[in-house]
């Protein structure tokens, strides 16, 4: 199978499960479910819990069972969005060719609906019926530090200040590892959960490994894009503050071959290889 | 011991809990951390995780294993407020007669310090390392569903929405059901649940009557001290829409009774049997 279509077929997989934890319904407030339900299904390509769901695969785990964790992923990661776009922060009326939320829902509902999401997803995380409660434990406690002020949200904090004290390389590296990385490597190891390989079993260090190349990969392909259409406001500090384009992609290169090596001596780590190619490639 | 007394030494002994979640500090990130703090420290009673100790005393567990329940419920009461006060929602500026968390980090800050004690919420609480696995999934699923869409997020909704197609008594009942009353329970019960005392257990059902007649009371008694000082909105629909004072009275009266004989068949109810008490005599 090529890696479009294993992508494609696990969207599909993905969406109907985050179908079913949204199918619940209450007139009173359709609005807030109908506004979840939207930036839920506007069009991502469902990246972060793809990893959950190959990772689980890679080590011989049923990937039916990683399912919950994928769409807890998929639930935070759109609830990031949804308050992303808010207007006290990127004030994005527009997401993926689409009214963003709060464009189409007014703020107080794209407000509830974030919170909602996020709420939602450690529901769906603990209550995965297929997994141990030590497991359930163990992938909602990654997903609180990943999303959380030493993950994620502090990540968001650091790019809020647009004039730092010291703006340096390693700021900025641990500003991308924070706001994306974070998530990335929550969705790749929650996916090692599920398949019963904990922190103590050699293949996590890979796997860890693995999605910290991948999550600086994508951020460095990300700012060389943005900088190609003129995306960056020219104060943005990004990684062409501190490299030539040239350097950036050496630097990518080199960090999607240590990925790469760290999959490639799996039975199944076929589909992980092509997809650091493919982020990789995003910009060749 | 009085309640005063109770409240007061609860308070200090779940204050010192949070200063020590909230302990960790970044240079790169210290005024999103700060904001926590402040609302976390800004002068609440901690009216919600006293009953999550107090209950897990009733059934005779040992209430220091609560403690993390006890912060998580505190954590998702002050995210709510942080949000509730934002502009898009009800705009306000004071907050215990203090600067609300917005009016004194920004907008921004106040929407991340809200995200990151919710998310954090959920990590003390699978996190807590005096119970088990499986008591901290339940703690942790009661708590998403409490927070949710079916519960403090729905009810929000619900009450933003300031010309219902059709209002009614039932209605507003459901609002505060899920608006405080949701949490309110899910303190309760998770306060049992630290205690092992599960879904099964007749006693459970004692908490959880308690639990709902107790919040229903707060919010009437809240729609009563509101009406006296003309804080509520000519259009805005409480329980003096429905009822008039005095009928109010005889209604939190009733429920408080009932409150009161759920908990007074045990040896510890005492407290719990004044709380109650105190809850409906704030009006008086």
């Amino acid at each position: 199978m090529d890696l479009k279509k294993s992508i494609n077929e696990r969207a599909e997989q993905i969406g109907q499960a985050l179908s079913a934890y949204l199918g619940r319904d209450d007139s009173d407030f359709a609005e807030l479910l109908e506004a979840q339900r939207y930036s839920l299904f506007s069009g991502g390509k469902r990246i972060r819990p793809y990893l959950t769901l190959e990772f689980c695969k890679l080590f011989g785990g049923d990937e039916r069972a990683a399912l919950p964790y994928a769409c807890a992923i998929e639930m935070i990661h759109t609830y990031s969005l949804i308050h992303d776009d808010l207007p006290c922060m990127d004030d994005d009326d527009m997401r993926r060719g689409k009214p963003s939320c709060h464009a189409k829902y007014g703020e107080a509902t794209a407000l509830l609906a974030g919170d909602a999401l996020l709420t939602h997803a450690f529901g769906v995380c603990v209550g995965n019926p297929a997994l141990s409660a030590e497991q359930n434990v163990h992938a909602a406690a990654l997903l609180s530090e990943a999303a959380g002020n030493f993950g994620m949200i502090g990540g968001q904090a650091i790019d809020l200040d647009e004039q730092p004290e010291s703006p340096s390389f390693e700021r900025l590296l641990k500003l991308h590892s924070m706001k994306t990385g974070a998530l990335i490597r929550a969705a790749v190891l929650m996916g090692c959960i599920a398949a019963g390989v904990g922190e103590d079993d050699p293949r996590y260090a890979d796997a860890e490994l693995y999605a910290r190349r991948i999550g600086l990969t994508f951020q460095i392909v990300d700012d060389i894009l943005d900088a190609r259409e003129g995306e960056s406001p020219e104060e943005k500090e990004t990684f062409l503050t501190y490299m030539t384009e040239e350097e950036s992609y050496a630097y990518a290169r080199r960090l999607t071959d240590e990925a790469v090596a760290a999959v490639l001596g799996y039975e199944k780590g076929g589909m992980l290889v092509s997809f650091a190619e493919y982020l990789y490639g995003r910009s060749v």
